[in-house]
């Protein structure tokens, strides 16, 4: 079925008057004629053509292909371009217009890309130039690959690598060379290159329907840019397939199209078609250059991968090989203003990949160090070891309360996943710096995050993580109940900004942040740290069963209805009070008993 | 039906490590860390953690939204780029093992984009850096504004407006500040930032089949970068009534999103999703300048067109707006090495358009003097005149012949198309300033181009282009047939310069260069001029006869097979011969008789 093609455009009419607008919006160099619908030539704003002492380059043909031709104006480029309907070539009189606006003493070069419509309507604007006293040279672009050679002139179209001579020319002239100098280095530069591009759909006119010549797993190779058939259509194949087919049809000794050998030097132009995105390109390009390397014997001086010459919303791309020397990279090194030429694949290329830093070493020595725990666990590290093990097996005892209220109001999993946590845990324990406190937290995070996938085990060892950042901060020795409660707030702190939640959002910090609140203002009222632990641990477990009563707006639950959750607390809240209660009732045992 | 996505690549899990070569492969300035598959980081190519001695900027999150990240690494604004899975969040290790490469004594800030994946991940990557001694902020973007304000936090989804921080925090980072300070710049631009999308199409994952979500004439708006569905589904609209809308969602009051207000002034980005053509991003932008000025009193500073942060191969674009002031656009405009940053965007707008260079004021006047042509003939005149007459008039009386060869090898339409150039001529003749040979010519070519479509008016007008300027290199009574004879090689080369065909191609050219060969080597030989026009005219009679026996090579004839176009000679250069051989006949009788 062929359905209208869908384009974000107003008239069909328009897209050209339109893409000129806004393009000269965009570049502030910019600046176009006056002579909408008919004359559509942008031209560099800095350029006067009675005053312009270099030698013009203008370029254009039908539309379409954007960024081509118009993103290419700017110093160091094109001087302007001229630009017909889509796919149709400009009038004669919009050549005409553009060679007079830009054109000075030093005359101008046309870049025309091999067909017959603009071939002739270029042709014909530089004759009636030339009588009218300007200087004019015409410069004729046919880089296409594709087809077997023809049997007269109309078989090389002009592809993307008219764009290398765009370049080349336009550095010529920005270095100061006379317009013959100019026209015989970007002669000499379309001699050099070859064309040949992959299609995986048709690209649509504005206001057309679209065609569907193309089935689904087909491709179509030896394209051209206007939406012409192309040589012959295949299944399509993975890119590396596809990239080594047109190198070498590029390439082809029997064609002979383009005068590259082995130990020659090449540029390389991976080009998209219009609707290809980077990804793709650069994936041809990182498969390209080492095949040039390998199977043909050519080295890559330089690569540009992007879309420069497209088809209107064509998928696909075109591979363009030009040979090159430290003349021709001199003009494509070139600083030039023009917009779309791509910046940065200029320079020497050091080391694709370097090594991956290692951890630092404090750290990987400690966790040597540390294997299998202290020998001899001091008075803190028994009642950390204490605090620990309730905390684990109160979590292990809640696993089914948590998994049925999370059945309710979320993927069913929560006690699950807080049971593999602490199971680790306890496995782990005994390796555990105990009399640490500062690593023995870490290192629970590390056990925490070696088996609890999802938020919640990305978001315990966060805490954890956070907790030693700032037990660290002390000396062993100095780790005090009040360092503990900054600990806490550290580690709420860093779940908040990182979780996005808050208070209220029926989260585990509506356990958390009551407990660090009460623990926090007991602890600064001169409370026994025990007592305070005790009833900061009470405050969290009214919080949690207070998320019966909360809509959610974070986490699991944020996309049930209200309804639904009342009556049902939030199980990461449940399971964070509950390891947090056990916690402190074991450090007022272990306290009392030690 | 849904069909597996079309994609040029090779295995659908190596894309992102498959492009990552393919970029650093482009561009000298990046590298990448040896840790595929799993980490998945590129940097700058010039730095070293180490010794790095500005702040760190870091971004990066799932693929499949290139250039982002990996585009943006470059001096001047990201300095390293974690990569995740297309879509996937980037795993902690990875991340930190990128904040390991790039980060110095002065810390990093890490630019996140608002989804829970990246914050955790990159969350607990912070902490750990921060607990291995690095100094690291973190600041997360949610410029979404498609969706009604969510009721926590999960909602404001970071979109393409994330490219602006990074350039905000890189430029800032490259001036020397500190990461308090950096931070605090990255935070305001973030709070000054909306965004919302519009699609085309839906993006289909690598080795996934396409969704059919959207059909024919549908759009969706307010989506994500994800394939994620928008926020509503409508009727295709044109792209002025679609950015309209936008706008007005980004900006709403009601919303209040972003803090701009009447009498702002703001930065515009157009952003494509993947597979938009530039030309229809520069249409919205063009569409979006003047809206923002007239419907919403904002003054636009800069725009960004161009595709920044795509959704793989998603048709569509989102429109960002930032509040702009002199602190943010020195941060935008500050020179970057980033490759996919645009370039040439900052600077002063002249006025976009400038008036078409009126032709040059001496032909205008030349063209009025010369109307109605001369009072009194010379001889040259009288001579002149009656080879036109002649010449039109022997084509007038070939129209039937003319046509019906072309209806055996062309469209059959060459006759007529000559037809209305002699009968052109005829009429302005009289007002033809004959006195003046060049002139003359010139007018004869005016008259054709008027009336004569298609290839061979334009080919006609040439000719007489051509042979005007060189004819009127010489003083009006220095005319000599040999001047005539150099005219005539002229409109040979220009023809097939622009034409492209040359001796043998089956065309006028057959006719043509005949006759001028012979009429170079008989006025050489110091043969009487009218004799040596005689001779050759019955060249180029000759030579059109013997295109029977060519292959077309050029022209209409080309698409016809050989067996075809045997014992009939092409219609071109028969209608050459026949106004050549009757020009040549009028000027041996008017000489002879005057």
């Amino acid at each position: 079925m062929a359905f209208q093609g869908k384009k974000l455009i107003n008239k069909p009419d328009d897209v050209v008057t339109e893409f000129i607008e806004g393009l000269v919006e965009t570049y502030p160099g910019l600046q176009y004629l006056d002579g909408f619908p008919k004359v559509k030539v942008v031209l560099r704003a800095d350029v006067s053509g009675a005053t312009y002492d270099k030698v013009a380059i203008i370029s254009g043909g039908g539309s379409g292909h954007e960024p081509a031709h118009a993103g290419f104006v700017g110093e160091g480029m094109l001087t302007a371009a001229i630009c017909g309907d889509v796919f149709a070539s400009p009038p004669v009189d919009s050549i005409l217009a553009g060679i007079r606006a830009v054109t000075g003493p030093m005359g101008c070069l046309l870049i025309v890309k091999n067909y017959t419509g603009d071939r002739l309507n270029f042709g014909l604007a530089a004759e009636q130039a030339k009588s009218e006293g300007y200087k004019v040279e015409t410069v004729i672009v046919g880089d296409d690959c594709a087809l077997p050679p023809p049997r007269g002139i109309a078989g090389r179209r002009g592809l993307a690598g008219t764009v290398l001579v765009h370049k080349v020319a336009g550095a010529a002239a920005a270095a100061g060379l006379s317009l013959l100098d100019v026209a015989t280095e970007a002669k000499h530069a379309a001699d050099m290159i070859g064309t040949m591009g992959v299609a995986l759909s048709v690209c649509t006119l504005p206001g057309q329907v679209t065609s569907d010549r193309l089935g689904p797993g087909k491709m179509e190779l030896g394209l051209g840019i206007h939406g012409e058939p192309g040589a012959a259509v295949a299944d399509l194949q993975p890119v590396d397939v596809i990239v080594s087919h047109v190198l070498k049809q590029i390439l082809s000794p029997e064609t002979n199209y383009v005068p590259i050998t082995r130990g020659n030097r090449v540029v390389l132009m991976v080009n998209g078609l219009g609707a290809t995105p980077m990804m793709e390109l650069m994936i041809a390009t990182g498969k390209a250059v080492p095949k040039l390397q390998l199977e043909h014997g050519l080295a890559v001086d330089r690569m540009y991968t992007g879309s420069f010459m497209t088809s209107l919303d064509m998928a696909g791309f075109s591979i363009t090989i030009m040979k090159s020397d430290q003349a021709v990279l001199q003009r494509l090194d070139a600083a030039t203003k023009a917009p779309c030429w791509p910046i940065g694949a200029d320079g020497n290329h050091p080391p694709a990949k370097i090594p991956v830093p290692i951890p630092p070493p404090a750290l990987a020595t400690k966790n040597g160090e540390t294997f299998g725990g202290p020998l001899q666990l001091n008075q803190q590290g028994l009642i950390l070891e204490a605090a620990i093990e309730a905390a684990a097996k109160a979590v292990i005892n809640l696993k089914d309360a948590l998994n049925e209220w999370d059945s309710k109001v979320g993927d069913g999993d929560c006690g699950s996943t807080m049971f593999r946590g602490a199971t680790a845990v306890l496995e782990d324990i005994k390796c555990y710096p105990l009399n640490d406190a500062a690593e023995t937290v870490n290192e629970i995070g590390s056990s925490i995050r070696r088996v609890m996938g999802g938020t919640s085990g990305i978001i315990y060892t966060i805490f954890c993580k956070a907790a030693y950042t700032k037990l660290k901060s002390s000396s062993l020795d100095d780790i005090t109940p009040k360092k503990w409660a900054e600990a806490l707030e550290a580690s709420i702190a860093a779940i908040s900004k990182y979780g996005g939640a808050t208070a209220g959002y029926r989260t585990l910090l509506d356990a958390l942040i009551p407990a660090s609140e009460v623990l926090r203002k007991r602890l600064d009222a001169g409370e026994n740290p025990t007592t305070a632990f005790i009833q900061s641990s009470e405050a969290a477990s009214a919080g949690a069963e207070a998320t019966k009563n909360m809509q959610a707006l974070a986490g699991r639950s944020s996309y049930v209805f209200g309804e639904l959750l009342a009556a049902v607390p939030d199980p990461g809240a449940m399971g964070a009070a509950a390891w947090y209660k056990a916690a402190a009732m074991a450090v007022r045992d272990k306290s009392l008993h030690t």
